[in-house]
């Protein structure tokens, strides 16, 4: 068994943590921080995790360095960077769900989050943790940077097709479509029921911090400079995230050929799965589970390659990820804890 | 008072024309039919019009034009051409909300809709019913095809950009987002609530209905040939259409520009509103309303002209674009009916 | 036309009254305050009533004695009788929302509000505003305390049974359902779209302010002594107001007497339905609008009267009844501005 | 590894049991049967299933007794009792998830379910499978007549009060809250999403066919005969169960003293969670769980005992009870398969 902290672990992204790791067969939960909550049961802020036994406690390092092996940062963006040194220099594996490590560029980084790198040394040693798209360098891996709802989404849509040829141009266009919990567990103005219910909107079009990361990965998988336009749209339900990509079509594509060539790059991927032609995903499908379903068709007419994938924002878009993650830099089963079956409603 | 008849008064679209058109202060409701329902009372069917005092009576044509002038066909494709050479032959105004009379070329209505054109002489007649596209030949129309919920949205938000030289190349895509009420009001396996709810899906993508009659208006607008790439989305919340727009940006273009330009556009439209930069719409604001509100984004890295409008599906999506349409014919207050404040929640 | 002022104009009731208003043909709205968003647009804190000209402004009673006739007071309690006596003293007719007014006893509210009332001296003139159990006071009423949304459709609901004699005994049973809209436009923690959305839970059961009021009024029909279990439970809906009621049948009483005393007591009511035995009402069906629809079952084994009372607790709960209200007080038509049909879904 | 056959396993009902079944450490299933479905794979019925490996086949008895020892029934009533017999005899466990053997009564059934009992022999053997009021009988059963959803959360509610005499007289209330998954699978007109959605309604008030089954275990806790006044609300929402119950509390009871009572009375209990005084429960806490939360609120005003319980009525309220159950007929943990934390949002 391996232990583990969960920093942060009273926010939506720390408490999904918290619930997978309770039911992850070979991870002990070793400490739960947080700041607001620190002596309050785990069970009294959640009733739904009656009869777990954690209590939160405040995030201490080398309090959490002495019992812990893996600490997992489910804080905000800043708040993770000022953590992770500490972490690692006392020997722990970090896997960041925050956007402190994603980006290559600290400048980059600081233009879209309006805060100087403190890090920037790890930028390089940091790994990209979404398995599907190279789970090789997460082997052996000291920090581990997660991606966003968003960028996971949207790469696993679009990097098969940049990857094998099937878009051309330099130009993707990512709309996508969260869920409310998305946007975290302090409630807001946006976020409250009587405004985000039966209401669907579009916010921070050409202007979501994601957009960087986004660009970033679809540039290395195509192998060249890519260009994105993003709108990210807010949609009644709590759970759910669906991106629909769209790309230059190479001339002559079909959706059959691209159907299969997408079935191809995910081949043996426990995680994904391609519909067939016709098909197209549902949040729905995925709610609550790891997995990212895609759906493809081809507009031949306008020479349009759509792609349409759907994750569960709180799993595979975050506390999911980080535990697959996870599993693979331990040398776990890449799918401990993280196989069960999804409600179908 | 001009005596209307709302011809497939009970299903979803017809239900609304009569309950707007109750509230209208020129019209007076002559008849309203549904062959399934005939001989029920509609506060039975819907108690939401308790007291209205209307029953269901068979949709005949001879009996509607003895106490009708205006027709609304609120019936599916094919049924509304199967009708509207009678009404007019009695002379009827007819207002059809179906696709029988949208396009402009009964080919491309035999192939997307599968069944043949009975009266193709009429589609030259027909007067494409989005008065903010085009109001004048409205006035001594005899004919009106109303469009659907999904083009009314993707035109308003892409055809001002066409028009004015905003947007460049021969390429739109079209990102639509509908609440479930679009389906209709016959129950089936992905309109069930538990389906539905906390789930988002594509469906239909680039092979939905709608799409030639958007492209051939965009043709229109923009002078060219135009393909379109046309994704759209089941939303769980019952009304509100979303429908998100990416163009080619002009050189140079900025957010602010385009702004300006489609505030110029739509000045003095009474339902139309563009909202500043920095503000997308939600579909909440317009909940209820004939309105349509609109957000404007320029992503300048992507030369990407993202422009999101927002409609109540029913309402400018269906039964209140079919009264503003009769407003105009009939030389009514283009308003008349359809100015009441619409709630906030 | 009647000159308004709505003070507190910014929350959820008080906008659903400035909606109300713009459509009343008898009113015009002569200031709309809010202390938080005075000097902005309403259209800017609410774009779903863009294009209403209005601006928020300062609650300053001796400016709003200038423009206004009547004032409608949709603020907390303790706000309104802070500020109803200077506004009568100006000779403006009070429509109060709070619960400042509606107690007889101003022990029994200070000991349920936790506050001392500052005008007691008004209580006994303060008219309750639920006109279907008299409206003969409202008329020449200077203070109008309108009742809140548990108590119209608890009393709605009990009322008829306690005056004729169909119940006996002493206790009534209120287990009520209400929309998150309820709560008011403050986002908090049971608010949040994720916790409140998909979790319906029961509140303040036998602890909940509206409790003092609903007894006084149950004791008023009864002509008795009232003990009531009053239990409000939170719905994952906008709007909406479901209460159901159970009495101790009078022997022998069965469903079709209990519809039928119902339909009598409630003959001419412009908003109440009386649904026949067998249909019970869904807030569905009153969503938007100012009805009040009742379905009555008699479970003859356990000898209990089972009524069910919907309403939207923004209208016929709040805005709608001040509205209404004021009608009867200034000898307006009892609907004015309360008549449109409103939507089925 | 006992293998498990579930019959009917492409309604909501079955494919609960499925998802379970699938992840229980003890089982293994060996068929699921639809009559509707066979010879499709499930995952193409539901997507969220991808990668189980199953496909529906016809319910054939003899194959299904050739490869499995318990036999799940998760088919309508009378479907239930059709086949209940040919599994028995072929010494297969049977647990029932219909209403067919829950009655004791065959007459009761008749009267109820309109259906004569084709097999009343079996009523006196079955037992009724809510292990929290009774684990002893199920050790050995043959056949588990597991309760409904309803049933479920109004038991836990009442008997404890009716068991220790927190509670007197012969008369309970029950309002209960139903998610619309508990109409099941079927599309029909009160589940279609545009009519459940933003609507609350009461149905079957006094008329629901749970009332013998929750009458009859009530007069078992209370030793006496129990008159039952049952309401049964939908709520839009997919999943949760929350009953509301009223009970006649004895003299000078408080909530203090209940509260006590019920956590003495469950203590031990791996799946209920009595909630200290003060807090009610949320449908929210249990949800994909197997477990009920209980709060209690006394009252003394009008000496009334109320009782929440909150269950997710697609798992405690069917398919994790049965499961439960099962475990406890197989010997095996009581908790195997149902110990996973559920998702706080």
């Amino acid at each position: 068994m391996t232990d583990v902290a969960i920093v942060g672990a009273a926010g939506y992204a720390g408490v999904e943590l918290t619930r997978l790791a309770l039911g992850h067969p070979g991870l002990r939960i070793a400490a739960v921080t947080s700041t607001a909550d620190a002596g309050r049961r785990v069970e009294d802020v959640y009733p739904a995790l009656a009869g777990c036994g954690l209590s939160y406690v405040e995030p201490d390092v080398a309090a959490i360095a002495e019992v812990a092996d893996v600490a997992f940062l489910a804080v905000p963006h800043t708040a993770a960077m000022a953590l992770a040194p500490a972490f690692l220099a006392a020997g722990l594996l970090v896997v960041d769900c925050s956007a402190d490590f994603r980006l290559d560029d600290a400048a980059t980084y600081e233009s879209w989050y309006g805060a100087a790198h403190t890090c920037p040394e790890l930028l390089e040693e940091a790994v990209y943790g979404l398995p599907e798209l190279g789970r090789e360098r997460l082997r052996g891996a000291r920090l581990v940077a997660c991606p966003g709802c968003y960028p996971t989404a949207a790469l696993l849509a679009a990097v098969p097709a940049l990857r094998s040829g099937l878009a051309e141009g330099d130009k993707v266009i990512v709309d996508a479509k969260s869920g409310v919990s998305g946007a975290g567990r302090t409630p807001g103005e946006t976020t409250h029921f009587p405004a985000a219910n039966e209401s669907l909107s579009a916010y921070k079009v050409a202007s979501h911090r994601h957009t960087p990361e986004i660009s970033q990965e679809l540039g290395k998988a195509a192998g060249r400079s890519m260009r994105l336009a993003f709108a990210p749209h807010l949609v009644p339900m709590t759970r759910g995230l669906l991106a629909t990509v769209y790309l230059d079509a190479a001339p002559g594509l079909t959706t059959a050929d691209a159907v299969s060539a997408y079935a191809a790059a995910y081949a043996g991927e426990p995680f994904v799965t391609v519909h067939p032609a016709g098909r197209m995903p549902a949040t729905g499908e995925v709610r609550g589970s790891n997995r990212a379903h895609i759906g493809i068709a081809v507009d031949e007419a306008s020479a349009t390659l759509v792609v349409a994938c759907a994750i569960d924002n709180l799993v595979k878009g975050t506390a999911g990820q980080a535990l697959q993650c996870a599993n693979l830099v331990l040398g776990l089963p890449e799918t401990a804890g993280l196989a069960y079956p999804s409600p179908v409603v």
